[in-house]
């Protein structure tokens, strides 16, 4: 039976985690191992510089869970590090409240979740739930969703530096909704810098600003969820740019290059 | 004459900023905006949990420049939002203490510095020196690797979505040394959980063990250093895996997909 490790980054409690657990418990062992507070936009971490506990919580449904104090990506490191004994065969991060489109998976806590895992060579699906403000959000659809896409996974494997990158649409065209695969499209922030004055006098400053639009180009992430479908990207952790690498070769690297001795 | 912002994420006090600031001071007008404190292993993170606060302070050569408490990627934000007056031709972060290759750059405070850049649209480079465990180190051939790739890259561009990773090796293999252009190679982790039990009879738990090695595969990042020189390695952040695209379409995804309306 194939053993899934689950976490987050909107923290234990999350409605999208249990959602995501009772939907995949059909599939195998289900481990549960998230962070005890929300961790948004966290990026790819690895806690070093702080000790991190790790405790047993009990779950809405009554069943046990793993938590720590450090990110979705030291959840899944300490996993596989031994906290959690036995072989993982996949890992999956979610569902997050609000979708991981284009650059945002280099933001992502819940993508980072995904990340730790192909660096220690288990497959990983990272799952996100867009919503519209004011609207209620379900995980219905990208729970069934991400069971589907989970045992697909478990069947057939990943390539090597692979995971996938799943987004719900908050209004789905139809239910159940149509499935693409998609590559990364162009997401647009909005931020800006809202500055503020403390009691003290001194400044203080927030990222602030409207939540991100994107180009709904076809063929893209952006482009299916605008168009309420799901969509699946498949993502490598090889970040080379592969198509630039012959223009950059020629590039004249050490015409100039003059270490000075002195310095 | 270009505008050029220098961050890092061992701190806005660490001699390889000061280095780098050195050495591409020929090149432009120098703008400093780094961390307060160390942030390495930070990835790429936008801080929206908390207040900012930005401090100007004088370096080491009497020069001024911009704080702030949040990370390198924070910096960068904080600059581009307003903070910095005017628009801004390239981004350099480093030197980092501590050579960033492989997966490495996905947790990379450093390289998040040099993500950040790049989804505001503007070149950037990464530039991180190896050291040897108890051995002196010295930044000054990074410095002048780093003028030179700055000099190009404001001569030439850099295609969408892409920065430059450099990475110095500890011991050159000649001065000057050589320059090749990259792949992204393969690290090996050697992370061990290190648990403790505190005074009063809890464990906590440390992401410990040894600094990571790596394949030295001919053409990687990894391989480069590892020969003693200096990698150069073209970075997208299009994440997309494409070659798997096509295959992921073939998938049978909604076969089973069903959502029930009762969950």
């Amino acid at each position: 039976m194939p053993r899934i490790l689950l976490t987050n980054d909107d923290g234990v409690d999350a409605p999208g985690l249990l959602a995501l657990k009772q939907a995949v418990a059909v599939l195998g062992e289900v481990i549960v191992f998230a962070p005890d507070h929300n961790w948004s936009a966290a990026g790819h971490t690895k806690t070093m510089h702080k000790p991190l506990r790790v405790e047993e919580v009990t779950l809405a449904d009554g069943s046990r869970a793993l938590t720590s104090n450090g990110a979705p990506s030291d959840c899944v490191a300490l996993a596989v590090l031994g906290l959690v004994e036995g072989p993982i065969d996949l890992v999956i991060s979610g569902i997050n409240y609000g979708a991981n489109l284009g650059y945002d998976i280099t933001y992502s806590g819940t993508v980072a979740g995904a990340m730790e895992a192909v660096v220690n060579g288990i497959p990983a699906i990272a799952v996100s739930q867009e919503f519209v403000r004011d609207e209620p959000v379900d995980f219905k659809v990208a729970a069934a969703v991400a069971r589907e896409v989970a045992a697909l996974v478990l069947a057939r494997g990943l390539p090597p530096d692979t995971f996938l990158n799943v987004n719900c649409p908050a209004r789905p065209a139809r239910v159940p909704p149509e499935i693409v695969v998609t590559r990364l499209g162009r997401r647009v922030y909005r931020d800006a810098l809202v500055r503020r004055v403390d009691p003290r006098g001194r400044p203080y400053y927030w990222i602030g600003g409207d939540p991100p639009t994107g180009i709904p180009e076809p063929g893209t992430d952006v482009g299916a969820v605008a168009r309420g479908q799901v969509s699946i990207t498949p993502i490598t952790m090889d970040m080379t740019h592969y198509r630039f690498l012959a223009d950059l070769r020629t590039w004249p690297w050490t015409e100039h290059l003059m270490v000075e001795d002195n310095a």
